[in-house]
């Protein structure tokens, strides 16, 4: 079997409004962020499958003989987008040779990667082909960059195997998959996140694949037909931190204060449904400044509201007081406690106050990119659509 | 008619939660501030009535003669406790001076003093005395000194009406009334209010009489039986704000976020409920650590929730940084948007913490008392129970 050569991207995630509620029954925003993984696809004629993760220095290549032993022909094969073939897994995990104690991110990205590799060309020949990915975003920051590679691989995967077509037309630079195509990329996508998280929510992927924003409410995940594209700047604290601890805590100062904390969850569910509705109203009606007040205005409640759950930082706190002396507003994204914020841009914010505004946050030791949430999900480029330097970077395997 | 020579003191007030909330039919705390106000009444023999008011420069002195020109024996004595005599106001505004444009601290505290002074002793004879206050508060802050002086003078001239008992016995140094008579002195008071503020809500009067902590809801007060001292610092920002502007604002914020800004209000009204149990069980059982952690946290939530409404400012920001950087926790009190703040200190906070922190705040150009709050309300006191420093001011004159 012949796999056509291809480039797709998807976007990482950033949380607009709504962690930590999410977890207490309340809406959250999920949103892209175009912080991107990119994925090139190069058919071979090696006899061997060959995955290059330069980001986390990981380069594997595997004989198609070896991988074939590793097809159950005795039946097994699971439904589609249900859940994950525990026998294969079982029998991969023992090749790669993890064991429960070993979950790094290389093993759990190559067993991800061979797991819908193989699913997906089980019943035929198994293709030589060699799959390089690269990423803009940083890795275990909360950005969805686990999600991001496996909307790739799965998006490549499929139309490697003639599940999906490729949407690139000759004249285009870059094209999406439709509304059913997605479906089935994103149910292979998060297979590749069950993999790697155990019990995603399904979040990541799906912001990943239909990109623009998502409205998360007690584990239905509903995409938002139109969303503006909005500039921000991420940046990372670098302040490591665990999730688990940080939910905790939440949960703790609920339980202390239920009387006092239930309201916050509540306003902290007003936020998200408001920023919705102006979101929307800025699709549909000419932009104005008045937009942008409330959404700032947004923003900083939602921040104080985070520090009253006691998920901030002093790093955190910094971030909203340097960008604040621009006239920016910033908040937490993701779990706190360090970790990432996003700061908005205005449409008329200058490009001065914007690059003198990184310059002061990376001195103060975080990394800092002016980036935009609300653009496409995953999608196929044509090699000149790719920015020069990652294509050199994926070009050189 | 010969009065006794007496010395009397009122304490301050501040919101310790639930300010801005109250306006919108939340629960405030109020508490007694230990920043008093000390009135001397001395019984002359000059047939004149001197007021001193070193605070705010003023020295008034009025013949008995003229003074009783002004009260009218056609009838028209109010019921005491109820409304303004409007009559004997328009009389004693015309006999200062005070036009409606020409509402000073001065003239409002020689006609609140006149009115409650020919009001006593209207149906016998003037005596002839002398009145000098000093105060440690404040004016115009917020902290209750116009109701502070009010009470002052209300306790001291019921006395020397004979209206009520000076309850100090030889063996005392200081002493307080039985409830009724503090019903009439709180009664006086608050028309001293009426003549200085217009409209007050009745609350720091409340306090300046009653000491400890007060419960104010929907314009109801209610005195809480027993709540601790508690030791706290009084930052004065003196950065000036309008308490109008700072209400519209709330105001403003609500009808235009109601969905997110009704749980905050909520969530504030919790805060000191939550409170109040608290201070009430540091009173009925063995006071520990967790009892000031949990004051802790109530503070720097609602100073949160206050930032949400909007009436915060970087000077506050200020005050709470610099003391967190000591392990200390505070929130504005009162209308905020610069103003007051008050910081907890626990028992265990070290003097020399305390000290440190209080020049830290001096030199960022803010004025910084050591004091408590929750402490008696008005109280008749032995000369060598004031403050050297505050007697020698008193008997200056």
């Amino acid at each position: 079997m012949q796999v056509t050569d291809l480039f797709v991207s998807a976007p990482g995630k950033a949380i607009l409004h709504g962690e930590h509620a999410v977890v207490h029954g309340k809406v959250a925003l999920a949103v892209s962020l175009n912080l991107r993984t990119y994925l090139r696809l190069k058919a071979t004629t090696t006899g061997k499958v060959c995955i290059n993760l330069p980001n986390i220095d990981t380069f594997y290549s595997w004989d198609l003989s070896e991988l074939e032993q590793l097809i159950s022909y005795s039946g097994g094969k699971k439904e589609e987008g249900k859940l994950l073939d525990a026998e294969l897994v079982g029998r991969l995990r023992d090749f790669i040779g993890v064991t429960n104690g070993n979950l790094d991110t290389c093993s759990m990205a190559s067993l991800s990667f061979l797991y819908i590799y193989i699913s997906l060309f089980r019943s035929s020949e198994l293709p030589s082909l060699e799959v390089t990915v690269w990423s803009e975003l940083p890795t275990g920051a909360g950005l969805g960059s686990s999600a991001a590679y496996s909307v790739c691989l799965a998006a490549a995967l499929l139309c490697a195997s003639g599940a999906i077509p490729t949407p690139l037309k000759e004249w285009d630079h870059t094209a999406r998959w439709c509304q059913e195509d997605l479906e089935l990329i994103n149910s292979w996508a998060f297979q590749g996140e069950m993999i790697i998280h155990g019990n995603p929510s399904g979040v990541d992927n799906a912001v990943g694949t239909w990109g623009g924003m998502l409205r998360f409410l007690a584990g239905k995940i509903i995409p938002l037909s139109r969303v503006p594209l909005l500039r921000i700047l991420l940046t990372n604290t670098k302040v490591p931190r665990s999730t688990k601890v940080l939910v905790a805590r939440v949960k703790d100062k609920i339980n202390k204060f239920p009387s006092i904390m239930a309201p916050v969850l509540d306003s902290v569910d007003a936020i998200s449904c408001t920023c919705e509705k102006v979101l929307s109203e800025m699709t549909c009606e000419p932009i104005t400044g008045e937009h942008y007040n409330t959404l700032e205005e947004l923003i900083d409640i939602n921040q104080h509201h985070l520090n009253v759950m006691g998920v901030g930082h002093p790093a955190l706190d910094t971030l909203c007081q340097v960008t604040l002396a621009r006239g920016l507003h910033s908040k937490l994204t993701g779990a706190g406690g360090g970790g990432c914020g996003i700061t908005l841009l205005r449409p008329e914010t200058d490009s001065t106050v914007v690059q003198t505004t990184v310059q002061d946050l990376r001195d103060l030791g975080f990394d800092c990119w002016e980036t935009s949430i609300g653009g496409p999900g995953v999608q196929q480029h044509s090699p000149v659509s790719v920015k020069e330097e990652i294509l050199e970077v994926l070009n050189r395997y």
